[in-house]
């Protein structure tokens, strides 16, 4: 009857007090609501929203149907980074040994892949005997002698995030700015942070594309955050084209390793640059973005950051061995170029054709479950906006027989578009969201000195 | 995947094209749909709407979704009438036998008690050994011999619809006026009617309470009919007040045998005539309205409108006597009167009121599957705009004890309000929509002459 009734509040633009929200979530994980009723609710807050304070204790609820990681006893900065899903987005790899080297603690909880979208913990995988699955106590043993583990989302953490997700998913109620955001709170939160950096993609290849909705995410998650005494920072990203080269699960970790030995492509370590400088501010570990960003050059070019990556494999169950030799990790089968139907310029690589190629391949899952093959995918040479020649290779098709070489080549065709004209792609990072508000985003933090006054 | 992309393309706003609906239902049916996908879809209908195709092709397939009443043997007009549910409203207890009398065939298949609405199945169970589960063979050999049946719906009659009303029920997702009309329709529709009339509540009582909902499905209705081939007329009567006085299961079977008797209130006559009178013209048993009201007034006065209740009971297993002796029906242990605590007009008659307080002493559920206490009511003598003297008898409340007495005591002060002014109530009957739109309700149809011009 109490399910009944907040649907209908719900549904006519009402809101759910804190106390009933706890009775609803309670009830739920009862199995005394349905889940035809919490669908029904899921798609009414689709079109109603959720207030500040109801987006806060649905976060709050979630977060304590399970358990935390107490990290408490701990006095470094606790510290995580956490993106909204890209393809080629593989900076979590990088950013977790990059900055647990420069003495912050980071207990990184991934998920898998995600629709067009892969994950943190899937492209881990790919180092055969690479543990994901730590128990909670283990993660946090891990994290007392190493400063750092890279773990998916535990069945004791936000047990009734988990239950709205997996109907979410099935019941097309995952686009809904609240229920994103207190998802990823609930879960973030429970890792017991003192500081979270947030990576909201924009453009055509994120969840939610406009500008607008992102920058919405961006406030709510900001403001949730500082609501439980978590300084939160977030940079808007561009995903209307792939980030870096690599699409695929082991050739994003063997990308991720190129760039903890200092080789990784330009626009990856801008990303991964900026959103680890906001993480040594907001632990105390750098004074400014400036400094912070020399740091992390440092840790790349001293070897300290992989050094701490191997460290984190060797605890893992992975061989450590793949940081100096990434050949270790699968190889694909099959190995072919792609080249320039056309002279041009490339006016757009098609993220969610990109990435919906990867599972074509079978790197990724069409449904929850399936294998995946770790060593497929695409090396893309070219971005939006380069001029290019016919028959020039544009690409690498990395698949496990010729049927896939072909489907990859098809995905290409359809993600690589060659045109007289391009437009500008989005800026690499376009916005920075603080509790201070949006401003555009600056990579440094020093002044431009002025020219004085005559 | 189907069920994931028709909702989120619903939830966009979209529109589901017929082969997906018989997919989607069939697919549900055959529980590869979850529920929650369909409560999503339920609720995002509720606010993106359904066409005037869809609506039709949903209806169709709930319709073909089971066994319909094959009636195309009888000559005869086959007739019925349809509710969409009040307080008080007896209307079908009387209608069923009156028509019938006059040589239609009535194939009527009710609901019980929804809401704070009474059920006509309900009041026909006030009479002990009287069945209203007959199957549709027996229906119909019924029908045959006597051209009546008075039926619940049964499991054989588009058991989707059955299935989705229990999941509408559940997830507050009821109030579609397209989700409405499919689901009468396609009940309806599967009696094998030449004919239907439409009751369409408006008023505070109502399921849809503004006037503007209720003419958008009387419309959507009209429109589902002729697709169907099945001319169907609607009125809009009023539901600011219980209809006659009886409030109550037997209570109001009574009133009904009192109205075939001659007997009845105005108001419940007037709706009861013009509704019939409908219902003549439809089956082309009266050649106007006037016409047929005469013929009505006939039936009832002749006692053949009697008679022919007599009939449906003795089939149907209950005790003819009744029609001659309401007191056979349960009767109630307390009967206590209900004064008026103060002089002034009666300004409102709150029948949501009302019919919860005969839920709460007892004659309806509060849950599927309660017992029904059929004896206990209100017999409620004023209406509003009514005139009165403090401490005049306005009510009485039959109940199982004294307890009962005081719950519906507190009920009658809540839902009768005596001031010194009163607002005119709603016209009884106020609208008639056919497939030509909506017209302002005349109740006949011999045109006024005009003064000859001078």
């Amino acid at each position: 009857m109490l399910a009944y009734q907040l649907i209908e509040r719900k549904r006519n633009g009402g809101r759910i007090e804190p106390g009933e929200w706890q009775e609803l979530i309670a009830s739920y994980l009862r199995d005394e609501v349905t889940d035809a009723q919490m669908a029904a609710l899921l798609m009414a807050i689709y079109f109603r929203g959720l207030d500040h304070e109801e987006t806060a204790t649905l976060t709050e609820t979630m977060l304590r149907s399970g358990s935390s990681l107490d990290l408490s006893h701990i006095t470094a900065p606790r510290l995580d980074k956490h993106s909204t899903g890209g393809v080629g987005d593989k900076v979590s790899l990088i950013l977790a040994p990059l900055v647990a080297s420069l003495g912050a603690v980071v207990p990184m909880m991934s998920g898998r892949g995600l629709g067009h979208t892969g994950g943190t913990i899937d492209k881990l995988e790919s180092m055969s005997g690479f543990r994901t699955r730590l128990t909670l106590a283990e993660a946090r043993s891990q994290i007392d002698r190493i400063g750092c583990a890279l773990i998916g989302q535990s069945d004791e953490i936000a047990p009734a995030d988990r239950r709205l997700y997996a109907l979410r998913d099935s019941t097309a109620t995952v686009e809904s700015i609240p229920l994103i955001a207190a998802s990823i709170m609930s879960k973030k939160l429970a890792e017991g942070l003192t500081g979270l950096v947030l990576d909201i993609k924009r453009g055509s290849g994120a969840f939610l594309p406009e500008v607008e909705r992102g920058l919405e995410l961006a406030h709510t998650m900001v403001a949730l955050g500082a609501r439980h005494g978590v300084p939160v920072v977030a940079l808007l990203t561009a995903m209307d084209r792939p980030l870096g080269h690599a699409c695929g699960n082991a050739l994003e970790l063997e990308e991720a390793i190129h760039a903890l030995q200092g080789e990784g492509p330009p626009d990856l370590m801008r990303v991964t640059y900026a959103l680890g400088a906001e993480m040594l501010v907001l632990g105390g570990l750098a004074a400014g973005r400036d400094a912070a960003r020399r740091a992390l050059e440092v840790a790349i070019s001293s070897g300290k950051a992989a050094a701490k990556f191997r460290e984190i494999i060797a605890a893992q169950g992975g061989d450590p061995a793949v940081v100096d030799d990434p050949a270790r990790l699968p190889q694909a089968e099959c190995c072919e170029l792609f080249f320039a139907p056309s002279a041009g310029f490339v006016a757009s690589v098609d993220p969610r054709r990109v990435g919906f190629g990867v599972i074509e391949l079978g790197g990724g899952r069409s449904r929850p479950g399936d294998p995946v093959d770790h060593s497929v995918g695409f090396i893309i040479a070219v971005r939006p906006g380069d001029l290019v020649r016919e028959g020039e290779p544009l690409a690498t098709v990395m698949a496990r027989n010729a049927a896939g070489v072909e489907a990859g080549r098809r995905a290409l065709q359809g993600a690589i578009v060659i045109a007289d004209e391009a437009d500008y792609p989005l800026p690499l990072i376009s916005h920075r969201v603080t509790l201070e508000g949006a401003t555009p985003y600056e990579a440094s933090d020093t002044p431009v000195e002025l020219a004085a006054q005559p």
